[in-house]
């Protein structure tokens, strides 16, 4: 697992369109996805093996909550910025569930980046985070906007 | 707490738009944010009440993904739908954080429905949850869209 105090944090200066943060990986048992839809998303497809096989998943799938916040850890480990990583909000998809033992791993692009109007000390910055599975298949698209100091701040 | 057992499961004939289901409440213990957020988004102002003190937050601050999380339990335990309360994605939004000792509750409204063109056995619906805390302020907004099956499937 990285250090996160390991990364350099960076500010609005050192970031530009294009640019990606590659996490490590996540192994998902199958314990942690019924231990988090019980306590989180309790339906029977997240939380019973048995059972989820007559389901619309056809067989256990993560919560997409839990995806979700798998893909936090992952991000916040691998791209650091100065305050924090704070979003206000974001768009988010689930193209196909995270399955027990899938081993997961996010990239984070920068995808806009412009200055605060309002505020001079710092910018905004868009962020793609795509979470691919061992397959090369992506369980998660993220879009979202964050605020990121300048070093004058 | 809320059995979803006792909860009716609805099918798109039940649905309206402007239709409300309200859910029951969750207290959120400073102990489940930091242990939340120790697992899935570790940043000091999610993990520290001390050290949270001088950040953007001000003092600890749930993740945005935990509030996601208890959300969608509380969704859950509202407001069914047969096989399942499953989005391919969302809008999501959380216009301040959640604290220690805040209660969540969740207030879930269809917003749109209509029959799905490709498959004539089930519709899609389109909601709206809005979680709020004990002060009647939004700590989240969400907006997705959800498949539903019909009674005739």
């Amino acid at each position: 697992m990285t250090d996160t105090n390991l990364i350099k944090e960076l500010f609005f200066e050192d970031l530009y369109i294009g640019q990606k943060f590659i996490s490590t990986t996540y192994t998902v048992t199958e314990d942690e996805i019924v231990k988090f839809a019980s306590s989180y998303d309790p339906q029977v497809f997240h939380t019973n093996p048995q059972l989820a096989k007559d389901t619309f998943f056809k067989g256990l799938a993560a919560s997409g909550w839990h995806t979700a916040s798998i893909s936090m850890r992952l991000m916040v480990l691998s791209f650091k910025v100065k305050g924090g990583l704070i979003g206000a909000g974001c768009d988010i998809s689930w193209p196909i569930p995270t399955r027990p033992n899938d081993v997961l791993q996010v990239e984070t692009e920068i995808t806009g980046r412009r200055e605060s109007i309002s505020k001079p000390d710092r910018g905004l910055i868009t962020i793609r985070g795509l979470t691919y599975n061992q397959n090369r298949e992506i369980v998660q698209k993220l879009k979202s906007k964050i605020v990121v100091l300048k070093t004058i701040a």
